[in-house]
């Protein structure tokens, strides 16, 4: 790893790049952008998905990269949406998560940052249990009005501190504290 | 394309082999099976997952081979699950989709078969409209008890016809008419 080098997220949402560069701006890690949809095999494993595509985004634009798999595992029904968080989300959304569930509503958001550069790949994960609202509360994208963490009353979409309780944040601090003793 | 050449379906699905099988037999073509799970990417065009699958299964037998894909798109949620219908049917299953829906259950079934050998790569479409029932009727597998065709009261696991009306029939009757032509 070269010191100081420039690091890019590689993703086609911009949410998730605002979120991680908040996230590693308080690291005192400098993020830039590039907006780019990359290629995702179908797996049950989010790492398989993740490690494919940092390869394919660094094949891509030959510079030291981040990416991010994230998805949403609700554990009374087998984990979905999972690595199909994205897919599920265009097309039943969060209304057809609701319509979806019963009494068990125990969920888990998992992160997983992976970095590559032109001699290192490595996973990052982070993650946060909680479970479904009954109802969507709070202005936010994605999962965010339904996603209720563990030891709170409030949504993520509600919440002023998810950037520092959610998974991307523990995913991004395991990242940082590797990234940083690196360099 | 060698005359006489055996073709060989690739699928981890022994079910879709069967209905495959019978059903090439009913044209006087031979089908062998191949049991392998093949990498697939995610997309929302099930051409783009199924032409990449087709070349992968090639690359790894070397040998004439046909692969399957196929999904329910149920047009109130945005065809879902559509592409990505083994895992949604692995996860949420036959009552999950009967929870998510409401009044709108107009559906389709989808079929692409693919050939594939040293000098061809070929997509063959097959489609049937219908709607999804209100409870599970029948013993078939997949969405079939969930899935009544349109001009029938029965779902496809309750038709004792499936093979001779399906979108797998469909899609398998064009390959055919191009597979016999040219050998």
């Amino acid at each position: 790893m070269r010191k100081s080098s420039e690091l890019f997220f590689v993703s086609s949402n911009v949410h998730k790049y605002d979120e991680a560069k908040r996230i590693l701006d308080s690291f005192g890690i400098r993020l830039s952008f590039l907006k780019s949809t990359l290629r995702e095999i179908q797996s049950d494993s989010i790492h398989e998905i993740a490690t494919l595509k940092a390869k394919d985004a660094f094949a891509k634009f030959q510079r030291p990269i981040l990416v991010e798999d994230d998805g949403l595992f609700i554990d009374s029904v087998g984990g979905f949406p999972g690595p199909y968080s994205s897919f599920v989300f265009k097309t039943i959304g969060n209304e057809g998560i609701l319509n979806l569930l019963k009494e068990s509503r125990d969920a888990r958001f998992v992160s997983v940052i992976t970095y590559c550069d032109n001699t290192v790949l490595q996973c990052f994960d982070g993650m946060i249990h909680g479970n479904i609202s009954m109802s969507q509360k709070g202005r936010g994208w994605g999962y965010d009005p339904i996603f209720i963490p563990v030891n709170s009353e409030k949504t993520f979409a509600e919440l002023d501190c998810k950037d520092e309780i959610s998974h991307r944040y523990h995913a991004l601090e395991n990242f940082s504290s590797w990234y940083l003793s690196n360099q």
